[in-house]
């Protein structure tokens, strides 16, 4: 948290059919639906203090519309508009409530295509079932996966190099892990928290705005096991897993809601301090980077919704 | 990281016999055996980037002689003693070297009669036995519980109000949990990162530089219950455990080392981001808070060194 | 399975209050209610094949009605009803039906005072949820702890010498584990399966048919650490754990039901083949063979219903 | 144990490199080296009794040389011989000693062509480490994967049908679980134990003693992952997993041996008792049934050594 961006905060993910992907997200990945309003779905995991984090919106097209980071404070949102600005990026603010229970946004669109922006201020309900006075240690209403939180996504894009400098000299994230093809930086992971990672980005050509995962954290490896197989019992599209990465060490599954969008569901990892070394792997190490036991990409890995 | 300190970086363990403790903290924590001295051994645990994170000083009597905290410039060392001193606290200088492999260091006594210290440098030896260039996931050689890191320590003193002043104020912690009687605050958790605490407090009066535990974190529950094992095959003295904490959820165990300062081992928790309310647990139900499961303190709880 | 019987198939407890023995069982073991009748309750654990494994009855006073025994053919209840009585037990027969849903039952009492029984026809409903055509992998409606089986009991009594000779002899079950007082067996374990134990005896004198635990089987030790969480969150008694034996080497948690009755959740430990050696615990070692991390029997450990 | 098998209780595996062979079976699964004399090595797994349970042995081509079942009694051996007479099988009889510290054995050849052998007798050794006297949970010196036994094997072969017979009329196994393709039974899971699984046999034409695998327990889900990555770390080469069978539900890792022979560590899975229902999968529903996540078979599993 160098410049005050403390963490990837939302997502707003477009789905086909609004009560499918409703079914998905809640009944599945257990997020607890938290608000409606006319054409979108308001969720979020149940470790998570914000209203929510993640966004469902019904359209014609899969894919991410936006992604969202919160910062520390309101004054944070101005300083970092001056810094995007002054980096050459056209901004925008969005009142607040455009967003319900979210106070204004700065919203800008990055080298890659993909649309972000950042917001301080969002209704905080803190943490479900179980709240902030004498805690219990997790409530027993949970569904499907008991997904904890959205923790972070993998976006595909061709102009990695603005967006390396958009991310470690503008908004004050740190590269915690990269791949390198040469020296071309094919895959670069940002972090502005102890995760090992709250964005990252791999090279893909001729992609604009490509959407690879949005992912939700479990408590453990028993329950990565246990999502697998809800994957299998209500015929969900299952990408791999479970599998460890090489990147980050997580422990994960890769799989697709009804409309096609990736999701992860993952634990363990490894954790980052600011002083920590960049974890760089090799280009032709690529597969074992990304598939840790296989040691190969699959043919899917190159699938994004856009 | 409010204010530029990272993290509790490292900890000084006075133990009555050098060898002994080395077997403790090597062979059956599983830390690595990073440096020697005259009088010390440095050790960390295989997920730390820097050197060392333990130190063993022989002593006629157990107890802490210092917490480190590791803050993210040199400059910050400057700015934060002048805010020490401005806060009334006397500051001293260790230059480099005073502490092998570590740059200067800024050493105070707080109100509860702990020594504390602030560095920027240390000489960074990576991960271990993995590195940072195509990472296997763990390193095959390690030993006993498998310690991962040094995570943070909990200390007994007296003088609380001073204390939570001078960490949320001078070094720019946050409180993240506290316990209450009435209007005192009898218990108070702080950090600043991810972790739910980098340093906790918990009120006992009439002593001075109280030491309840050096804690280290494990990989996960199945590992705590291996330590558990680890600990009645080597007839180490148990405090209590496997079992979980109110305060913080993390699944621990509550040992003694042979000098008879208590260790932790412990996995989960819940973690913290600045916007996160304040978590607040009732006096009434400080046993609880302490030891979710038996719901009551036992006897050794208040058992410190100092 | 040396003369037939395949596995201890079911036990009848007494609860004070049927309705609150219902919720714990149901609740927070999350056992299955299968059927009722006037005064009694049937349950079953979701891997169980048989209607019903656990009966509650109300009654003034808790404690272990009797424990059954299924054997593998009717033909063997007519043979080891024979044994019984060369052995010089007193037999009665029950009718089909007397347990509803159950076939005859051949009933006797044991040197400890303990009401064992024999039956080898029982209505089978399958796998919880699953079944037995594809079948899933578990079923997802299942509550509380989750326990998949009722596994085994512990009794308490004086005349064990005359028990191990109803075990072995006349039974045909194996002694898998036992403590050794000198020449006195104070514990023995017993097994026709290959669980380490299905029935297990500890000496204590002055006692008749007293009934320390019935024990029920979790998936991981995830979900002991799961279990001693619902424990805390409903305010039940709680006896020792998360922690394992040094006996079986299971990992576990005692606590008690509304009415006295203490209870298991358990997972892992050792397995049996007949042609395992016997497994030895001096009595010096009792604390350390009882309660494998603590090393020391808590007081409560005397403490039974009958 | 209908008929006095007790389990699976060897294997012959060829390897075409003793020691690069010994090098996997020990290191990498973590067996214990127990014995060799001038052609072969005997191991097993930690919690196993007897001697050894692994015979690797050098040879030109890669496969199982005989699956070795262990029986109650020296006299079941002539009982069970004459009964396999009896049934057209023609058997012989290998003296005491011919493999080394194991008594007489009974061998034959089933109508898939695997050679499979009785035995009643095998020199003890205990539980590696901790013995049956006291003793602690596990042993500290474990390696790898610390597979814990040799749990059971899987074949292939054409004629089925004469091996349902030979298992269940013969030789007193039960059948557990099977496939179905229409009428014809193309997957056979049998035991004489409370494992789902002792030995299977899935349908393959043409072949003829083909060998699919031999599989070896580990404690848990977490030890499964860290066996993948064992495999990752090792360039071990990888079939599948981690994931999870529909038959059996056993969660699981494919790999070969540097031979080729295919291996399996795996946790958890259903249990057997007599009286359970046989469970069926239907033949349109293989793909999930032998991997429950992907929902189809992968390319080599059709693979095997003969």
């Amino acid at each position: 948290m160098k410049k005050g961006v403390m963490r990837t905060g939302h997502i707003q993910i477009r789905v086909l059919d609004l009560d499918e992907g409703l079914a998905h997200y809640r009944d599945r990945l257990g997020l607890l639906e938290m608000d409606r309003d006319d054409t979108r779905v308001f969720l979020k995991g149940w470790t998570e203090c914000d209203k929510y984090s993640v966004v469902l919106r019904e359209a014609d097209e899969a894919g991410m519309d936006f992604l969202g980071f919160k910062v520390d404070s309101d004054a944070r949102l101005d300083e970092l508009r001056a810094d995007l600005e002054a980096a050459g990026y056209a901004t925008e603010e969005l009142p607040a409530g455009d967003l319900p229970d979210c106070g204004r946004r700065i919203t800008f669109v990055a080298g890659t295509g993909h649309r972000f922006e950042l917001y301080a201020d969002k209704v905080s309900t803190g943490r479900h079932g179980v709240g902030h006075h004498n805690p219990e240690a997790w409530p027993e209403d949970l569904k499907g996966m008991k997904a904890t939180r959205f923790d972070h996504a993998l976006l595909y894009g061709e102009d990695l190099a603005s967006v390396y400098t958009l991310f470690t000299d503008v908004l004050g994230f740190w590269l915690s892990e990269q791949a390198m093809d040469g020296e071309e930086r094919i895959a670069q992971f940002f972090t502005c928290s102890m995760k090992e990672h709250e964005i990252a980005f791999i090279k893909q050509e001729g992609n604009t705005g490509a959407f690879h995962h949005a992912s939700f954290y479990l408590e453990s490896w028993q329950d990565v096991l246990h999502a697998a197989d809800i994957i299998s019992m209500h015929d969900i599209s299952l990408d791999i897993g479970p599998t460890r990465h090489g990147l980050t060490h997580g422990a994960t599954i890769y799989f697709f809601d009804p409309s096609g969008n990736r999701n992860e569901t993952f634990c363990g990892g490894d954790y980052f301090f600011p002083d920590h070394p960049v974890t760089t792997w090799d280009a032709e190490q690529l597969g074992k980077a990304v598939f840790y036991h296989t040691r190969e990409l699959n043919e899917r890995f190159l699938t994004v919704t856009t």
